[in-house]
């Protein structure tokens, strides 16, 4: 029976038993968004830190903290939202215990290597996982920053596999849908590489550039001078080490790849400015101001 | 006689007359201060455009448009709030018209070439001026982005010269108190080191950035899934081209400077990463983040 169909038959909600392991910014959020949505029963929490686990049980965002053994006894939908370096050993250690009638997703800021990870692990349960990964922002850790409108005109990319079920994906569809964001579907690899450009290399940039100003000998004196340019361009540094740790490597090859592209646009820039090029500079800072305005009038996001 | 205690003797404003070359965000952001702040007169606008002083009048940040001649019969103050690259020729325009008691400012982003030029073109007038750099938001450009508070709670940096008049420095000191600044002294080439850091170079790489990104084959595709990161990371980008072009020409050695700091630490950063080297990778991206943080909650900007 289809996800829809059946919600529209009666009132049982989207996803009965939901149960969410891992409680930062993302999970608690997508607790937060779906119970505001009526699109969750009973949410159940999973965790390796029992205080994280505790404060996002005071904050309201699961009913009940539980084991990842009981999580699977009882729930219906299985979301992981740990630090993408996670996904492969929780997945191996879910195989064996995973009921034949229940979806498995997942929110890694990857896609390719968890994708590649539930196809070595998961075997003939293939069909009831999909991978997903929610576009929204990161640089909050903690149950406390959950909010349940973070993924309102977002985007959520789903990249199921040939061997996905319609069902598991038209309900994990419906789930994010109902937390208000925009679902896609598109290749993994894909997934990857794009991310890498628009996500993960601005996010080792500011990181460098932040590592930079505060190992320099004067980085009092340079940290009281820095202004609002500094605050925006550095903000996504403040982000998750592990997250980003896990992020980065998951990720190498693509971001490897596009750091190859920014060097080169680098030099390029550079040996305008070092030869005193002003129409050289000039030209490509219209271009860039230009694509960012366009860019900013249309996302919806500044 | 000193500015301070002229003015707590009577009720003449700070500035009686005061002229404002160049009316974008600096420029009309200092006449909407010090007018809400009583620290002005009247207030007589400069500039290239006239469509921009028509604009800069609708919107009351000045009393009346004038001619640069003009504005020298009538101002105390003349504060140049042009590109960086303007300032040189306009000095060289001034210095045969400028009387005796007028100050002359400036608001330009870099230091140590405002001031050679000054030395090199003002001659004995150069007591009267007093260089100076707001460091306040730069990515909204023309007059309708004024805003009186802009300059609350930021740094203004002045670097006057040994022949600088005390009178001069304490009154120009006075005015950005009134707009809510904190004044702080520098030698020039100590402020244009330290901007280059923590402002060009964040602006030359969020540029470089924007631009690869956009230039790219499947440009489309990246901007659809960029977020909340990448927003942050780019606003700086659509800033003015032409300001930002001045910046980099006029600051050229400090940014190449700071920029191989930056490639070098990229580059240890991407021998970590290409090594597969978590532990490297979570130090730098910690060392990051904890500095980020720490900055944060001390700014008072984020």
């Amino acid at each position: 029976m289809n996800a829809l169909s059946q919600r529209s038959s009666d009132t049982t909600p989207l996803i009965p038993v939901l149960a969410i392991v891992g409680l930062g910014l993302i999970g608690g959020s997508f607790a937060a968004a779906l119970k505001a949505a009526g699109g969750a029963g009973r949410i159940l929490g999973v965790g390796r830190q029992p205080d994280t686990l505790s404060r996002a049980q005071s904050l309201r965002l699961i009913d009940q903290a539980v084991t990842l053994e009981q999580a699977l006894e009882q729930a219906d939908v299985v979301m992981l939202a740990t630090p993408v370096g996670a996904i492969r050993s929780l997945l191996e250690t879910m195989q064996p215990l995973l009921r034949k009638d229940t979806i498995v997703t997942d929110a890694g800021s990857t896609k390719f290597d968890v994708v590649t990870a539930a196809r070595a692990v998961l075997g003939s349960k293939l069909s009831q996982f999909v991978p997903g990964h929610p576009i929204a922002g990161a640089e909050q850790v903690g149950p406390e920053s959950a909010d349940a409108n973070l993924f309102r005109d977002r985007n959520v990319v789903l990249t199921p596999l040939d061997e996905t079920s319609d069902d598991a994906l038209s309900r994990i569809t419906a789930a994010w849908q109902l937390c208000g964001a925009r679902v896609l579907n598109m290749a993994p690899d894909i997934h990857d590489t794009v991310l890498a450009s628009v996500s993960h290399v601005p996010h080792f940039l500011s990181s460098v550039f932040m590592w930079q100003v505060a190992t320099a000998e004067d980085s009092d004196l340079r940290l009281s001078l820095a202004g609002s340019g500094f605050r925006d361009f550095t903000r996504i540094s403040a982000g998750s080490p592990e997250v980003w740790r896990d992020i980065f490597l998951a990720n190498r090859t693509a971001v490897l790849t596009e750091l190859d592209q920014v060097r080169h646009a680098l030099t390029q820039a550079e040996q305008a400015l070092q030869a005193g090029d002003g129409p050289a500079l000039l030209d490509f800072l219209e271009r860039a101001a230009l694509a960012r305005r366009f860019w900013g009038s249309r996302s919806g996001l500044s």
